[in-house]
């Protein structure tokens, strides 16, 4: 029998019943219907993983699964959004049923996790790349945005700097006695929903770490109109990253390598004690423009090398 | 200078203005955000397009954000939904400024004429893929559903059928002496919103023709648990789509060809007097399942053969 587009996303996706009331109709129609409750505004956001340039050919697919729905639930995550459904356009070179079921292992478990709906989608045939589109609910006018950062902020970020860094470079050769931890936040990264649900009520800028510290934070800095500067010895780095830095001197991994899909927030000092999740001060928001770094007793203005498409 | 991701979607998307009050915060933080007035569902749907699959390599790219937007507003449409707000994920081989601005210019100027937002996106690296999320508002339960259908209802679809295919036999060779309407519905298809709010208050199921009347219909006979009988001789068909068939003997285009982007829907009897768009009953909704045709006074069943990637 042919495995038609309408098979295959029936068999893989669509057996999933919707679990949270908000949503109203799932997959199988020409659209998904939500309600979203009184009081509350909608948040939405988008991520595209493309193969050979997210992600190495053959990566294994229930990783990739994980890591596609992952950082689309980070987006909201920064945002202070908990995540309630989301819709995955998937292009195929060929159907490899191992492949789909791997991958889809991966992301519904996230899904799980985090009780989402897989509500609608495409599959198209092409070249592999995968988008998702996420939808999560904040209560009216409470969102945490880039903008928030005022003079006097103290900059915070949750887990370890640099640990998916380090996990690309050990997948491309680095040779690393603990890799474990470094692999696993590269190929599962584990949005901070939570997080961003708990510092809603006192953080007054977030982003998440996709690109690496000093490109996220430059966004902060650029949209709230202030600079940022980091404290080098304050970042919270593995010890397997710092035996890299020792090793290679590259100190700025924990601050250019991305994919770490951590918080980085401002709280105002007032607002220091209402902190109630694990995490670092690295920094403090200026007057001015742009980023510093304090390392070694000096002060330096901080070029950013995040990873950009298309820079040349 | 550089042409960063940033600076790409900046310069060609994000200097749009939010028109809808229902979109609170636009590109340019971690998720957009929105406002869904009281009484009202939110409709969500998702459709890629991909180079060499839905448009050949080379297409011109201000029909492509055409018809991009136009294939995503057509499933909200079909919904009963009220464009408001969409996603763009696009990944580029290279930044071709050109093509960008042609693109981005078909894609916004249909947009604006439907009043309808770019909230948000993701720009990457990669082969040609375009995926649009587009979201809508019915009022709370008005959603038309491809499940209402009833036995007795009639059939109708909006304009005419088989054009977006005559069009694409013209741009593979077709000889065609008038092929501008043809051609204009395959590059540019008018996705029917108007039409999708007006039945709202009648119909009792819905759809779009992506992939065909046959199997679109399909998809309501299986949904409703009942059966559609066509009849052949009442599809409305343009001149140049008749002479086609008469040249060609191929009178299963109107049915199996996908692109219209027409609505079709079902209403009952007594519901008839409310019709109030331009548009054609095609058929009756009967008990059983599956799809018949009645042409040359013969009934036969109907194999649908839409377009669907994979089948084999």
């Amino acid at each position: 029998m042919a495995v038609s587009e309408f098979n295959l996303i029936q068999r893989y996706f669509s057996a999933q019943q919707l679990t949270s009331s908000v949503n109203r109709l799932g997959i199988g129609d020409d659209c998904a219907l939500m309600s979203i409750p009184a009081g509350y505004e909608l948040a939405i956001t988008t991520d595209t993983m493309v193969e050979g340039v997210h992600f190495f050919a053959g990566a294994e697919p229930g990783a990739l699964g994980h890591k596609l729905l992952a950082v689309n639930l980070s987006d909201l995550a920064a945002m202070g959004a908990k995540p309630v459904s989301v819709s995955l356009a998937l292009t195929l070179p060929s159907v490899d049923e191992e492949w789909l079921g791997a991958f889809s292992k991966g992301f519904l478990a996230l899904a799980r996790d985090f009780s989402v709906d897989l509500i609608g989608g495409d599959t198209t045939a092409g070249p592999l790349t995968l988008t998702v589109n996420a939808l999560g609910l904040i209560p009216e006018g409470q969102a945490l945005k880039r903008s928030g950062a005022k003079v006097g902020d103290l900059i915070f970020v949750t887990g370890k700097l640099g640990e998916a860094g380090l996990g690309l470079k050990i997948n491309t050769g680095y040779d690393c006695m603990s890799p474990v931890a470094a692999l696993s936040q590269f190929n599962r990264p584990n949005p901070r929903v939570k997080e961003g649900l708990a510092i809603r009520e006192y953080a007054s800028a977030c982003i998440d770490l996709s690109d690496g510290l000093a490109s996220d934070l430059k966004h902060i800095a650029e949209k709230s109109s202030v600079s940022a500067k980091i404290d080098w010895d304050s970042l919270p780095l593995s010890e397997e990253v710092s035996a890299y830095i020792e090793a290679t001197n590259d100190w700025a991994l924990p601050l250019s390598a991305g994919d770490d899909y951590e918080l980085c927030f401002t709280v105002s000092p007032e607002n220091i004690a209402s902190i109630n999740i694990e995490c670092t001060q690295v920094g403090v928001i200026e007057e001015g423009a742009g980023l510093k770094v304090l390392r070694l007793g000096v002060i330096e203005d901080l070029k950013v090398n995040g990873f950009e498409h298309f820079s040349t």
